[in-house]
């Protein structure tokens, strides 16, 4: 597990460059990422090509024994490409294009675009070609950030209608799947599609989530064309890209499978705001907002370490205070280091901060860096320099894996927030009621796409899997019967792979394997009683209720609350060696942490004491990180392992690491 | 009174047909609404028509002793039409225009669409003139849903000039009557009148006032357009429109007018939900988010029973859950047969359900039916059974016509949404505060446009009448001279019917009437003081304020809080055998029914106790519906009557029947 | 000190003028401002000019030994001119034009506008050159209002263009001082920068700030035009301009060199709403919702005192309810006459009521006059008519001089609200924490520009003074030398006049004098905690806090919360014969009166009590008013002076005069 940085020397005079990158090494950082964003640079006129000042800063990080990873400065065409070429640009869905003046205001279908990266890629890429000090790439910049994966214009509309010339057998198979009987949508040929632009009601929800497809798909293929040419110039670099969090319109799966790994940016003061299952920060106090949440962090190692199939990176790491939304506090001491440890834990090799030194122009002024725009040590570098040497200290690790595995399907995702049916549903903010409960339970969860290999999970967690074809369905059936067991949740199984209501009710393919089908569904405000049993208790629930109607299930719990007091709302079934449980409501924490013990102890997998607070356990090849994102200190008994970092007590904003698994720890409160 | 649904075959197999129209048989149904999207299937390609799938779904229902209602497909223009004449597309106030993908893109004054109505209706038309099993027409659908009415393209533009160089003798006659001496707006001619487009203030109020009359006769003379040539080809045939509920932008007295009867579609989670004066969701709480408020659908009865002068028909009643925004709960049980009823006794003939069967594809799979998607009964179908046998056991009744109404005039809704001068101002609600008053006393209240023949009424409650022309000055104070009770309330007969300020303070023509004027106003924010009296009492009031300087007029009731303390705010006048009364506040609940029971009493409407919670009693043609939309039991005394149907007690959604006028009857909650 | 009252006889018939300028003079008013709006009227066709009719008002103004203000009447180019020039419109980000029905759809940069400004000023100035009932000129109207200072037209992008020619030595200078190394953001060329359009992400902050000043500086050229234009004509006229309050876009500094001096429009209830650090209308009360903020208002008179450097006029003044945003209150009793003896107090030669008579048409129907729109006075004409009287009681009074100022640059305004980092953060607030604590010890405030000179104050607030250059930096550093006292706030003197981050870090080019430099900075939510030491007292603080390292500055005050709990928050350094002292957090209004008093005192300036509540004493030329804009009543203690206004109990709504400085009086609360 190492260290790395964002530098940016283009922003810098250039004899500045050796006291930063010497400092740098000092630091223990061992990678330094650079150039994302410098186009202007590399080709300051069209043709003329510059990449020397690139390699004297990749030369003078080789001097210090440091390796750099450059990037393809694609993210920032240069305003003489967008005078000359104005057709790149993307397009909002009345047309207006984005224009020059911040980043990524270019069309991923753009045949020109293609044409110009091409140009750059393969000039950069054989510059370096060889370049012992050149690690690897990553592929332009945080695709999609600012909204821009989906676009509308002329050259999307084409490529759309290609797309689903391949996709759909003829015109009539796409009326049939989509359901264009309805409101007279039907077409008479793949020319009279057009992309979703302004219209006076909503818009048809499968023509919705094939465009979404599309839409992610360009990335994927845009990608694909960095990955194919970086590769071609030189086999020995690793190429991936830097995502961001639990971002809704990319598929992170199907971008990484081109990828050696995926890398992803964490800004854990920004992202605890911005989650939908945070509080507001009026009612967060001080507490979340100088520390985060530790799964909302958690959730997205968890999430690129599955798209990485194995170790991720952080490529940019909240180095500081940042340009946070709304607020933008100041974390508290001892923060950068945990964030750190944290993604080590989940599987991080390298974490990468984001940046070197505050940058002194430009729209980034607001976000902190390792040092302070006078060049000095800011807040963080003394940490980020401790847990370098703290991670030489430790042996190198293999990724974690986890018993437990919760499916992320983004079409689902597209599907659920097109028709949410409430302002209250979010995707990734459900999926993270369970991982919540799990992870407090000290269990190591992978979060993987439906076309994983789920019989190396001896349980599935489901949430809102919403679209199911008929392999998915026959799959999930056959890992129940070898023994698997599977956790469907609200929403889950509802419709087929075109969000087409099948002929039975939910879960449509899954409901023979659940033995019950669902009845009735309803969204629920804020303020409306909502009260389930679970196993003879009585739990609060929150936003959503079904009832079902079993057949041969088990009935678990029914509603206690509203027209459906009564009606069974969690049914499980045995099927073959395993079993297929079905939770028909949101649950509160109380009543997920009851669902997920009862998955883990049929699923054989060793369950921890609910840990307090937010203090979580990350496992990772048999060592166990103790992160306490609370303020309260704890103590740990280690069990039969021994602590190789930190004491038995862990303080608020302090971690330590055994080297036993999980749940032999034992995690009090101290008294 | 009878039911009906809305049935889609063309989303349907046709082998499912002969079941489906089976079991609406056997539910009681006696009607059936079909086609009104479906011109994709009626002309799949351009002049290529298909008649034949609608003709066999038609002899299905004949055959089972129903009847047809057909319609006029015109809200979804299919795409190769779009394709060929893009101009028929509305635009937005910008320009943008709206795209295919959803309904209602086009527009009302597009000469070809005009031309392309007319076919598909001629054609359609004559295919079924004649046939025996179609009752009657539904012209398009839901005019001006998804703010459809105002469109601002060329033809628009175009329009908008002629419709004003009708209205007005000359440009300079223009310029007067709009007040174009403000800022500068004098025009030469009416080709210089542009549609209201963006500007950088708000838009001159005489301006928007005649663009919005425009849009509305827009929609009337499309209107008229359908009418004329169904009525051509059959004229046995009736013709209606399925208006929305409280709706802004369309005049439906104007509308009306050229149709047999007015439907409207009622949808009560979702009205409820949207209605400004009702609770937010989160403090709206299960009881008003399951069973909806009484007079929020109750109004909307009398309004379109108002529009249709007698029976009308709810063409699309809820039938269970829905699409409603922003929460969507599960209906109660028994609700869908107490929202049936309501409507039955506020006049509805028929009752139509939406729909049949929840739909598997496209924007409404969310939307609930007597059926679930997979074809089996969904919780409403056998509450719409038990209904329809209880509708026969009625004998066929006369619609209700009350004693009292209120005037509703769409100028004076425009003109004061067009300057509320208040966030809270709303006209609906604010004509909902007598609304309610009046029908917690039991009293049955019409709701007619101010062209209705007023000495049909004991009282009138002219609530916000802001635009009063001479004439209907003429008409109110001939109607109270001759003995009717006339409560003109806040912001009335300030302007006359161009928008303009008159010479006199409000009440303007009605001042010498009333023997008072208003002498100030104001709008305020929640959280300042509002106390006022009303005959010796205290009463809260709410938003707005006005202070009065009586002349003839007698003072009844004065502001106790502001600047205006003790000014006069509530002034009465006897005039001839009747008198007017001005009430300068919006008053709170107690306010209302007190002002309320006063002109009641004056006029010699019967007066009830008032009514428990949300408990209401409706008056048909003799008969009384106790309808229960609270949760606890009532207990009914017949006086005179016997219950026809349902018991002394009435519970919690529940209703009963009384062969008596409803002032005989006396409810009391059950002890 | 005089009154006067704005009128349109455009509005009216002409037999009504006579009656209507007889009563004004009996009001006591001495000026009439017209015709602002009239060019409809001055050019009814092209060519045609007509000022009979303005003549004649004016004429008659004059007989009643009143004097006229006229208009350029530019705000509202007619119909026709849109027409045959529709590039003159403004344009939106994205390309939309604002049309014809408001007002101010000109562009500035738009050189047929220019020359047709120019046609209808010279053709007016001529007219009433040396016409003697003439007094001066107001240009325009209300430049920028309704957000239209900035355009995005072709006209504006080349004068843009121009702009930037004439400010840089060259595009390497450009992109140096911008920044533009970052994301690729270099030119090749001034014809390369475009606006800033809609782009993906937040722009340049560079680019907007220089796109700020070029839009403002559009403003004071095209202003210049009318001012040269009006003085060719007649030199003895005075032309002035009716600005808004505390308003972004503009810069009044800089149009008002060219000003006699400078004029607002003054509506307390609108803007006291409308001011963010008010409390919502829901939680602010009947009080200040009917009365207004004191510190508002005087704030915004101060600024046009120093916009001005001597007395100002305020041009509209609020006469009695009006359409104010989003309530529209009435005011209190007595509020007309104490809002316009405040304006005199704060340094108001003319204060003219806005408007003689309530409008019957157009967009302000709601604005209240001092007449009803039936042409009788409303509730504030005899409030004016008293306050004209004893204006007259009053000697002829020079403007305040404060001996202590506050500093407002528009630069640091538009660079910090570009980049607010946080949603609370807002500049006019910021400065008016130090404007009431100040106004709350009874001295006088000066408002001035950085260019001012600095010497003529004893004390010198700084608040988020953020872009220092150089020069600035030494001008500060000399007036402390000699022995001011100078208070920096949050953000001060953090970057250099391009919104460039500096080598040092903040106070920059102040940290030598300052002793000490920000070392970290944060923006806090509500609910977070915000403790603070000063001078041995805890006192709260809101939304900002910055801690600093001190060298040989003397820690002050210290964080006593989160992270920086210890750090030093305000720091003071002896410097010369003056200190410097910088307050690193937003202070509430404990705080701000500690740092207040402990100013003026090293400044030796008198330091009253804290006066009560809404109580504020304004001192001009030796006359001290006491303004009650509570509604408890004070008492006076007049120490050497005699009340020449008034009584010795000042109740709410009321006010006294004393011929005593300020700090003489003592007010305390009546018991």
């Amino acid at each position: 597990m190492h260290t790395g940085v964002c530098y940016f020397p283009e922003h810098w005079p250039r004899e500045r460059w050796a006291d930063d990158i010497e400092r740098m090494a000092e630091a223990g950082i061992e990678y330094v990422r650079m150039a994302e964003f410098a186009w202007n640079r590399m080709e300051p006129e069209p043709g003329e090509y510059d990449f020397e000042w690139l390699e004297a800063a990749v030369d003078l990080i080789g001097e210090h024994d440091m390796q750099a990873v450059l990037c393809t400065p694609t993210a920032t065409p240069p305003k003489w490409l967008l005078d000359e070429y104005p057709e790149i640009r993307q397009e909002e869905p009345d047309g207006t294009p984005l224009e020059f003046g911040s980043r990524r205001h270019y069309c991923f279908n753009s045949a020109v675009y293609w044409r110009e990266s091409r140009r750059i890629i393969e000039n950069l890429a054989d510059h370096f070609a060889g370049h012992e000090h050149v690690a690897g790439w990553q592929t332009d910049n945080e695709y999609g950030c600012h909204e821009t994966v989906r676009c509308y214009c002329d050259d999307c509309a084409s490529a759309f209608r290609t797309w689903l010339r391949e996709y759909y057998d003829s015109i009539d198979d796409l009326n049939e799947a989509w359901g264009n009987a309805f409101w007279s949508q039907e077409y008479r040929s793949f020319s009279e599609v057009d992309l979703p632009g302004p219209t006076a009601a909503n818009h048809h929800p499968s023509r919705l989530l094939d465009y979404n497809r599309f839409a992610s798909d360009s990335v994927v293929e845009y990608n694909r064309l960095h990955v194919d040419l970086l590769r071609e110039a030189d086999d020995d670099w690793f190429v991936t890209h830097n995502f961001m969090g639990d971002f809704d319109p990319l598929d992170a799966f199907d971008v990484s499978e081109d990828l050696d790994f995926a890398a992803w940016d964490s800004y854990p003061t920004l992202h605890t705001q911005d989650a939908p299952d945070t509080p507001a920060p009026e009612e967060m106090g001080d507490d979340l907002q100088r520390a985060g949440d530790p799964d909302v962090t958690g959730m997205n190692h968890a999430l690129y370490r599955g798209a990485s199939d194995g170790p991720f990176w952080v490529m940019e790491n909240q180095a500081g205070d940042i340009r946070a939304f709304p607020y933008s506090a100041e974390p508290d001491d001892g923060m950068i280091r945990l964030w750190t440890h944290q993604a080590a834990a989940h599987g991080a090799d390298v974490v990468s901060y984001f940046r070197w030194r505050r940058c002194q122009f430009g729209q980034e002024q607001y976000w902190g860096a390792l040092n302070n725009y006078d060049g000095a040590p800011d807040r963080g570098l003394e940490e980020a320099t401790d847990t370098a040497a703290e991670f030489e200290s430790l042996p190198d690790l293999d990724a974690p894996s986890g018993d437990v595995a919760i499916l992320v399907d983004y079409d689902s995702l597209w599907a659920t927030h097109a028709e949410a049916h409430s302002p209250d549903f979010d995707y990734w903010a459900h999926l993270r009621a369970y991982y919540r409960a799990l992870r407090r339970r000290g269990v190591t969860v992978d979060l993987v796409s439906t076309s994983a290999d789920l019989e190396a999970y001896a349980a599935l967690v489901a949430p809102s899997l919403h679209l199911v074809d008929d392999d998915l369905a026959d799959r999930l059936t056959a890992y129940v019967q070898d023994g698997g067991e599977l956790l469907l949740t609200i929403r889950s199984a509802m419709k087929d792979e075109h969000d087409h209501l099948r002929d039975e009710l939910a879960p449509g393919p899954l409901a023979e394997a659940l033995g019950a089908h669902v009845a009735q569904h309803e969204s629920l405000s804020p303020g409306v009683e909502t009260q389930v049993s679970y196993d003879g208790e009585s739990y609060a629930y929150q936003t959503w209720a079904e009832w079902l109607e079993p057949d041969d299930g088990t009935v678990i719990g029914r509603l206690e609350s509203g027209p459906g007091t009564e009606e069974p709302a969690i049914v499980r079934n045995a099927v073959g060696d395993g079993h297929v449980e079905y939770v028909g409501v949101w649950p509160e924490a109380d009543l997920a942490d009851a669902i997920s013990v009862g998955l883990l102890e049929r699923a054989d997998v060793p369950v921890s004491e609910r840990l307090p607070g937010r203090v979580r356990l990350t496992e990772r090849d048999g060592y166990t990180w103790v992160t306490n994102f609370g303020t309260d200190a704890v103590t740990v008994d280690a069990g039969s392992g021994t602590l190789v970092l930190g004491d038995e007590t862990v303080s608020g904003r302090d971690l330590a690491v055994v080297d036993a698994p999980a749940h032999e720890l034992e995690i009090d409160l101290e008294t």
